[in-house]
């Protein structure tokens, strides 16, 4: 049989079977099953200092009311129309003018803030405010209660805007989302500020707890703590080749992630570093605390000032250079790939 | 200022920030943080009546060695051109006829085989092999190398066709696919048939193992003892009136599931079970085994006989008659939504 | 000062603190905290020949009515007094003749059957019966109604002996031991035999069953199945120096040892088996069920026999011989110190 | 046949299967297996007025180098000669005068220390000092080096006393004790001190940290923090009827218990509290850090004040009264019921 025969009949075949809903493996199987991962994201970067006066710009268009949440979404270039930064996750600068309030919700999606500019403004997580500083890591976890607000300018009000992360890709690609919206703007205030760092956040639990849910009672890591963290290790001669002085957040009711499916990180390097190259299956969004430098991410070299944002996709190498001291903020989706046996690392 | 001057200034800011790669979130919050799910794979069947004949056609159009697996991939009609059952499942039936090797290979996906029809032929996996029977579950667990082939007509081989399940799409959907190809057609094979059933199969466990691996170290659960179960417990009086009896397959070293990403079930309803209805975050692909019967999934009614597919996607409310006794074979995501604190189920 | 003045001085000051309940540690610091475990316990074997006329004859001394259990204690000489194997553990062998029942009753320590002599007599456990044969492994786990009785001699009954484990004396060291007696005889029967089995025997479990409970749901371990498993694996060439072919028995629902304090195991010696040496911290007490050979514990050699029941304690050197095929059933506290990080192991 | 006849009948066979090593369970079974715990350890208070003097002159009797350890041990009036408190633990009264130093060792044995008196002597453990002051909870884990010492007093040293608490009874009834001497008096200083509480105390923890071990990885919680958790927690209302407000102490990496054989609590009474009745199966050993009232401990009531030590055993009626404001540290043996299932408590 000639080979054009062969291929005739074979498209006469794919055509039958398409009205079965079948379609041959055997012209797929490469695409389907690569040898190793070719994400469509790409590495990208949002330089702070060109995009600020756009978000500041949309405190004037909408209202945080209006908005419910007033966010520009960073949409990775290589997933057009998809509002993602990588497959799993999404990320996004949210803006909080004085005397604004952004109405209580609940949804499956698990959500972090990190704050990039401004002080003052509130997240209330299950009838418990805390205030928000720069370089706080909060966390509303899936289907808890939150809202949030900004004193009035009176009060000391300050325009806030922070980075918020979420896991909305993924919830999608699992069909399961749900949503709620809470019956008054606000959900009634229930406990002091700091009760639940007091109950968990300082390596003691209450006796009696029993964790019923992955994510972290405590819902605001404060970067004075986490700074700190990272000086006193630098001091004492800690220092990777590949991170630098880097550390996780954790759950500390579990030693566990923050979230069932965000991990979040936090690393120092110091002016001159020159890191080693690693890459891993998860994607890694990186948001700039303080300094300067370089992300070499494949074959793309992202010069960072503070409060950029890049990204990293999976299994694209990735190298950082610090050209001052430099702390960066980081989350990625490390907890899914660890729970299902998929996180695969490799540091050359 | 008008609404249509509002309209405008907003379509500008819009073109403005895109220039950014930045997107208004309000625009789509809705869309990505819905009220409930909103799958877009639908219920659908395939009967197996119609479609037999396509899949013992595919044996002359193509060898197995040439296609790898060869296989018809069921498409879920909402999602065309995905090659996806679910947005995190694929289903496909494959053949491999008397004298046929399919060459061993392994990769990151995590792989099932229910065998619905003709017997003899075996499958490979990390060096042991065994007999598929019909109504047998089998694993080829992630980076596990595994082939397959069947006697020669002279030895008493006949075509054996099974449903193929693979956690495709969510491997995809993660960026963390990793292939390789054996260098010989066949692995070596290094311990006798049924060597780790005896290991692990009888509720005992070799005394120095330590599980390394979330996969089961059985990788055939025969058909004969799962069937025998669901008749003793109907014999017993067990009957549920969602489910009928159902059990879901054990990894014997841990109580978990057999693979981190797929969950397996069986179950017997027998005939005139009427079933409740009930409805999972986590979507469903099931096999008729044996019987006939009615699926109600959402609006639709899908009757289905002997080694019918169908699938049941996200929080579809889903209902199970049996006009004679039946027994269904199902996968699903399962344990990825509990992994990640997003299974909900309601039972009505 | 003269050492005669110093000692002179410290005995005072003894006697004085001893008025305020204190004690010097340092005067007791080396037994306190000794260089490696010193064991009371002592190698000791029990030859079934000579004692099976002994528990035969408690049959004529008292009825298991008024016994409530009819067991010879096995007391290790190195601890008289304590009804103790080792220093967690109590073995003891247990008489029912036919007509008998013995009646039901629960307690914290969680206890073993394991099957020596005569069939036909049942164990109920939580409203489910089991058929008991020799060789069978039965629980009674903490805290379930427990009873056992035998048909009469017109229904086929006949003397059975069992070894019964219990921990019984870490119940005791940790003040932790509750008991009930159950208002009636025997408790009702709510499920035929073999639910249990049918239910989480067959590496299938029921869908919606959470284990709220660390002890396995089946209690029975039926012989014919343990041996079976040990003769493929011996078929399929597994030979260990030490060990033999040795499994251990599993909770199906978890992976984990069958009842959260004891550990068993079941192990075959090929006839010229010639074990090497090897210690551990958990003590051990062996059941003989087939064969006969020599084990080497300390300086002691014991001849066995089928049917010998004879005790390692922790860390003393163990070597194990085999004259004919053996088959051996063994029980030891290994999952109290695994959980508490204590499990020591070495081979020579 | 006479109850003499019958009586004499048994004594016989009972020293005929004495020979063997055989008991009549029959005899002691409700010895053995009783209804409820019937603890031979006491409640007991040492008043810490009447003892000081004691502890202070045993700095003139011997040196810490030649005791290894200098500690009066508390020893509970039930458990004579047993250099016990509880059945599983150990309490004892550790005195370090300036200038001095305790030998570097190691031991199976888990050991904690909570600071009494005096301030500026070190602790060290694997390679890490810590200064300790009162009110300081110091964990020297099973297994790692530890040893301390004292600043001369030129250097600013002054006596310290501390309470040692460790698993002494239960690691010997557990025949699992090893220990081994440095090779020198102190182990070399390898890292700064507060460096693993910069790695594991602020709710981050190092990125590439695998938990190896069940003890905690910090192995000093500061009495300033604990305390001011606990205010924290008084001030936002929170104070159960039973406990007051109380915690307990946690390993970060885990959210477990910071060594798996004992458990540690703070807690908070305030003046006039007059704590409800509980009892718990695990025994428990309380140290006063601040305030006086009674502890009513079965029919006993124990009037305590500053520094005093008492014990409730298990499954004794415990409630705290406090006069004036009270701070008592606790450590029990909960975390070894708790693995083994057999933690029960009640509160009335």
């Amino acid at each position: 049989m000639s080979a054009q025969t062969q291929q005739d009949e074979r498209t006469a075949y794919y055509e039958r079977i398409a009205q079965q809903r079948l379609t041959p493996l055997w012209e797929s199987l490469h695409n389907l099953v690569p040898k190793a991962p070719r994400p469509q994201a790409q590495a990208a970067i949002w330089k702070y200092a060109e995009i600020r006066d756009l978000v500041l710009q949309s405190g004037a268009l909408i209202s945080a009311e209006e908005a419910v949440r007033r966010v520009l979404v960073l949409e990775n270039p290589g997933l057009p129309g998809k509002s993602s930064m990588t497959p799993t996750l999404y990320a996004g600068l949210q803006l909080i003018l004085p005397g604004e309030i952004a109405p209580s919700h609940r949804h499956t999606q698990s959500a972090l803030r990190f704050i990039v500019e401004g002080q003052g403004a509130w997240t209330a997580v299950n009838g418990e405010r805390t205030t928000m500083k720069p370089g706080d890591f909060i966390i509303t976890p899936s289907w808890t209660w939150h809202d949030h607000g900004n004193p009035s300018v009176d009060e000391g009000g300050e325009p806030v805007i922070w980075l918020d992360g979420l896991d909305i890709p993924l919830i999608a690609a699992l069909d399961a989302g749900f949503a709620e919206t809470y019956p008054e703007s606000t959900q009634p205030v229930l406990r002091p500020e700091g009760d639940s760092f007091a109950r968990f956040g300082h390596n003691m639990m209450p006796v009696r707890h029993r964790a019923t849910d992955p994510s972290s009672p405590i819902f605001s890591y404060p970067y004075e703590r986490s700074r700190e963290a990272l000086d006193v290790l630098y001091r004492n001669g800690e220092l990777d080749a590949w991170d630098g002085v880097k550390l996780r957040y954790v759950n500390p009711a579990t030693g566990g992630w923050p979230m069932p499916t965000i991990a979040t990180f936090m690393q120092f390097l110091p002016a001159g570093f020159a890191g080693r190259t690693y890459r891993s299956t998860d994607a890694t969004i990186y948001c700039v605390v303080e300094g300067a430098g370089t992300a070499r991410i494949g074959d793309t070299a992202l010069p960072f000032g503070p409060h950029d944002v890049f990204v990293a996709p999976s299994w694209q190498p990735v190298a950082l250079d610090a050209s001052t001291d430099c702390v960066l903020f980081s989350y990625s989706d490390r907890p899914v790939l660890s729970a299902l046996n998929l996180l695969r690392e490799e540091r050359v």
